[in-house]
């Protein structure tokens, strides 16, 4: 159950041979069911162009698969983060095609969306080696949205010749994400040689005055470079999502 | 001077015509040049595509003239940003063609960029009336960098149904800055009606446990929709920017 | 043991069949008693309409059975919150009536008091799975303080077509309970559909800058809609609980 | 202008009188206007039984006397809060009937909604004498919609003993509006006093630790006491009015 | 070893039976003997009118057993706070004479100095049950030091009535310790009653705005009751230590 | 009015020459008066053994005025802090005894209490030059309050030398308030020295990470010298207050 | 009065010219003068290799005037830290000689130290052009302790190719002090370019989630470059004062 | 592979027996090599004196191994910070030489860089006995770059004499690290008595207001002593390192 489904609806309305009354019955109905728990929003892939993920965090395992199954079932589709090898068995007994990505802490099952911008590249830039499952996180969600993707990981600023190094990689790619903990400068610096949205991540990597990411997102919040935006601590999904969003702007899909 | 400048130099260096030695001189002198207490950035409009802006905020009035000076005579372009009438008074005296818009606190002088991406534009939303000078920075800036912009101002989530009704608007939008003082949740009410990338501004506006923009930046970074990134408290100069690249994307200058 | 104890006290003082000193010797030992580690407040119900509930959190099982035994012999009612299944089994041993309420950690035993407002119902509405566990919490709480309670559950203003679609639902309500962790938006958007009292309940349901329910609780608290409160992070028991007062408001028990 | 005038056009749809569209079309015109930097939200009073407000803090005179001017042609009913003199005399150029409240910094215009419960009344209690413009707010607030109001100022928990002097009242009061600055400490007591719903409004009254308002405000957040709920810091306005709304529960108008 | 160990070198001097030299050597070595991970503080008795404490938290095993053994041997006596069953033990291996206070979770040797103010008393008063163990560490430090202390458990703010009900009791007390959690209302209160010093202790019990102590600490210190001052959390030794100095003001030893 | 009132009616009652109806009433009425916006506590004397201080900060001109010509009248005692110049004179107009300390910020009138204890004195020392205001504020307290005060001002641990010097008289006090801003170590050092009890007052003298007395505050909260308590921020007041308590413990008034 | 003052003192004694009780008496009363307010370290030189320093903010103009007057009258050199204009016009009253450094906000007096370090340089870099006065307070500090010093100013991140152009520059130096605000990452670029002591010095320059100089105080605490440490937010005195010092490590005076 | 292999480089260039392209082809190649994970950072010791350490916290074992065994073979010196036992043995399976150091939590192989400033030491003071493995940490990480260490523990400001007593050994030291939890008022006491540059480690020992280290961190940054600087909490490797840095100031290698 896709796009597809309400197309059909809306031209066969237009066409005359579905009545305005039981068009809007099927389409009501349609966006979500609540199944006690949880109100599954599969009106989401309509308004925004990815179906609901799965935030396993705070979830049941009981709860997690239930949800999975009904998307499942729905949409051929889903997408879990922050999921570790026992939800991915859990998953894997309703979807056995399921995928499991440890690094990035994702399960997908269902067929990844063709890629759209063909050519360009999403960049996930990552500071130290403690930040990779973040940059992991936004790279696999990239991916999964379409996207082709570049990774350069282990750059700090501590070291800024490893970055100016590979500046080429850095200058030709279309949108850049870069993840960092403890001070959390590397997003500015990057910021500072392109001219391309830059999302930063600041993750909770680090120990003493990073105070769980919170000095990271100052310092990205705070950075003078214009063109940089950043999302909550360690949210690799939400970068991976609107860098895709970004990457395939102005693209028509024909 | 400008991106111009040089291409004609690597041309010529190509074609043989300017020794490697010249040429490098050449470039070396040409990215900043120190007046003392500023290095300007003759470089950026290179690597980001807007030249230098001048943020006033903590400048003394002479700093801010004589920076505004040497912009101008090198690019006869010039922006500053958190700009009083005092500040456009100051420049005015040495560029006569210098526009002041009051509410978004800029002083900018020399010609607007044409228009590069046609037919699409950036919709800035603001939660409250108080917000209206950080939206309005934003506002002008996306419009100095050449774009069309339209507002929906006092739309905020304590009425929702003002949101609502102009939900076509929202809709049709290409890149989406939301500003928000108080509890700031416009953005994330935002983020889940669109399908494009939203930037969300934090203000300053409130009272109380707001703290000074702490309240509505918190709201935003934890945003549940994807699609959303957060830029500093009150910063409407750097959502523009960020729109104005995003609104741009993947559109070839011919 | 109950308010009819004093009634009885008072009336046969005010017919002349017990003398002022007995009265006073009666009350005075009867407000609470002293078991060591604890004053049982007997007295409250008199005072507060509810008997007292046990806290469990950072109360050993020794003590939290001892209360409950205490209560159980004078009042026959008692309620314990934030249990545990372990907690439920001591409690059981001593009072095999208890039951176990494993969302809301609830334990309970002894008759629920009557509904008083009838037809009108308290609607507890959660942003997200995750927040239900304290949803429950004030649901069970102003059930047994014979409430009616309709629950509107993962209705969060990200997918906000979720809530739109249950808005009879929620214009219907006598009291609203809004539950939500994250960004905490959703209560602001709810007392802008409303002219009824909301409470709003912040939970440490969240990660990264949502700093263990500190970014709800700011949310609720500068929300830009009157008519809204807000409760201790993870407080379900004192949102039921004051719900359920207010619920009952200005209805005379006959 | 008001809710007489959407039943009117309701009325005629039912009678046949008004055909559909037009009748879409007067209401959709109805609910704000946009002037520019501010959609009147007429339509609240229908949704939240009470005309908006204008929080003046933030804005400047000449909105101010824009809504203020608007709001009075539509309905002949304008409050304004946190106004001060020269906001009065603003206001008082446009509508002479304005009056001003000083100590609550309010400015009403128009006829105060007649009371509905009779005979019941809310108590406002300060803590100290610095705390008391705040609970003038919401004492003004709470008249303006059409209640009775008694006060009980300077009262705080370092002389409890001026508190238990006037328990008469306080155990008489139907809602109880509790406002503090300092330690905050004050609604827990009453709290613990009474079983009608206290709502706490922490005040920036105090130095030092009291970090204006943060410390009454976690104060009363966590007072063991149940059926307390808080506003944010100064916010005399929200108490009152939901103060108002609690007081008029289940109280039918014939 | 002790007081008198000075005194006697100082007499010899004084009757001129010890050279300066040999005293200044004598004493020199005294005040405290260096044993790799820790300088035992035995000059501190003189200046302070205690033995040294250990304070078990952060220390090894191996380290507080190491470090009760010296005290023991040179002054036969040892308090340890901070300390569990297991430390117990190995302290008890080498001064078989250690008695341990579970709920206090002190464990201490030697002869308790008799009392030197007869017949005042500390009083030691509680808010709730989960606040007990750091009223005990106050507890027993103060019967350590001599004093005869009195206790008055869970009598916290939300039943005001409990605390009102021993008010002979508090009004007798010499010195108070008051211990509280959550809202940490309670010594301003009990402040506001007394002409006696109170030293308030905030513990840190309690959940969400809590914030680990944070609350009750700022409520303390904001307390507009004078008479008061403030320890760390949960530091009840310190309290207990200084209640003792306060109650033994003014009284000579004979 | 003073404590002898009471007594007096109290005797009477003893000797039968006065009705236990009519002397309640005396008494009753004589607490506090409500005076409209403040409940003057003259019944403090007798709880307290001070009568009531007029914190000036937050309070206007006309009502410290109103507020000082009651304590006057009934008491011949009154004492404003935080009082400026401009308190001074209008509190002078009412009572032209008035005496003004301008470094404590203090205006006092009526006889200040004969010394109760004799020879014994209140040592108090300041860090810096910027924290001699608060320390003065404590030291005219104390000495209304009847106490001998020695003074010891800007031996700051930077120059540990200059506290050392002066040992003598240090180890001489009976009491000790400690005044220091900017790191706030300076408590933590005397504590470590005396045997005595040490009231520490962070000011909020300091600049960057000293945060408007943050830093000092945590520091004395936080010190490893047991014997120590802390007050406000800036409470000068506070800390005479207690000082003088604790220097008259245990001394009969004959 | 100086060094020499001390060691002619010590010498007599050595060639027994002086005797021991006379010397003693003579260093006693040399070390500091109390003048009522402030106890004059004049010791300090001997102790630190630099006078005492006077910080004005927070000290009367009358204050910093005797101060000044009795620095000067023993030591003939008097440094003024955090002055305007009104206090240079006051110390030059008493002092013709003084020198003002505008920028630096430094009053001084006085021979300037002979260089001791030759040849070697500090190297004090700016981010922004707002950080200059902090810059200028170290520079102006290290050279009145007599070093070479070099600057680099507004080389901030965001275009980091500024500090790369001067990177021989920044080889060169000896010790570097790294001044920035906002997002404050420049001293972690520099430090991982330099094997020389980096200090890092927050500022207060900035807006929003800068916080007052703690967004870029934490970001250099984290920094992952080793070889830096952290002054106080805006010490540019102090990071002068330390740079000396390391200058001049192992340098001896001949 | 050293400094030795580019200077060889170097040299064979100026004498035209390598060519500039193979020259930079050798050099390119050199500074790091991507191992998917990590960019060793070989180029560093000709940077910064000292090859990369591995901070161990939030690497997998097998990272840490991977790295261990590339520096291992590049370099024949290797270093970890904060290993455990588990960590120790990993890096012994391919490195048999390791060598642990357990308090220090330190692994390292290889040649221990020989003294260069001979007779000169690093002084490393601890406040308490918890403090000791930070202590520890700065004095193996010092050691290991060649310097010649004192250490001096647990002598903090609650027994002032501690420290007072062994002032010789403190004046005596070269360049000083103190290590402080709780109060963490040490540093500044010891920067008062010397005029060496003193490094504070602020630690997270502590318990209520220490706030994991908050508190010792802002006491030192706020220091009235100049001549202080701070590391980052806990960060005694980063101490240990700059007083390297600092201990070899000026001193040539011959």
């Amino acid at each position: 159950m896709n796009r597809k489904f309400i197309e059909d609806i809306l031209k066969k309305v237009q066409e005359g041979t579905l009545q305005l009354e039981q068009a809007l019955e099927k389409l009501r109905e349609f966006p979500f069911e609540d199944i006690g728990f949880v109100r599954i929003d599969h009106h989401r892939e309509l308004r925004r162009g990815f179906p609901e993920v799965i935030f396993c965090q705070g979830k049941s395992i009981f709860q997690i698969k239930t949800i999975a199954e009904r998307l499942w079932k729905k949409k051929n589709l889903v997408v879990a983060t922050r999921a570790d090898e026992k939800i991915y068995q859990a998953i894997k007994e309703v979807i056995p095609e399921a995928v499991y990505y440890p690094q990035a802490r994702i399960v997908s099952a269902g067929e990844v969306k063709p890629a759209i911008n063909k050519g360009k590249f999403i960049l996930i830039i990552s500071a130290g080696t403690g930040d990779i499952p973040v940059a992991e996180e936004a790279k696999v969600t990239a991916e999964l949205m379409g996207n082709k993707v570049e990774t350069l990981y282990d750059v700090g600023v501590a070291g800024i010749h490893r970055l100016l190094e590979e500046k080429k990689l850095v200058l030709k790619a279309n949108v850049l994400v870069v993840v960092a903990g403890m001070e959390g400068a590397l997003p500015g610096v990057v910021g500072g040689l392109v001219d391309k949205p830059v999302i930063a991540v600041p993750t909770s990597i680090g120990y003493g005055a990073s105070f769980g990411g919170v000095s990271p997102l100052l310092t990205m919040l705070t950075s003078c470079s214009p063109g940089i935006a950043v999302v909550n601590i360690d949210n690799g999904f939400g970068a991976g999502y609107l860098a895709s969003l970004i990457n395939n702007m102005n693209i028509e899909v024909k």
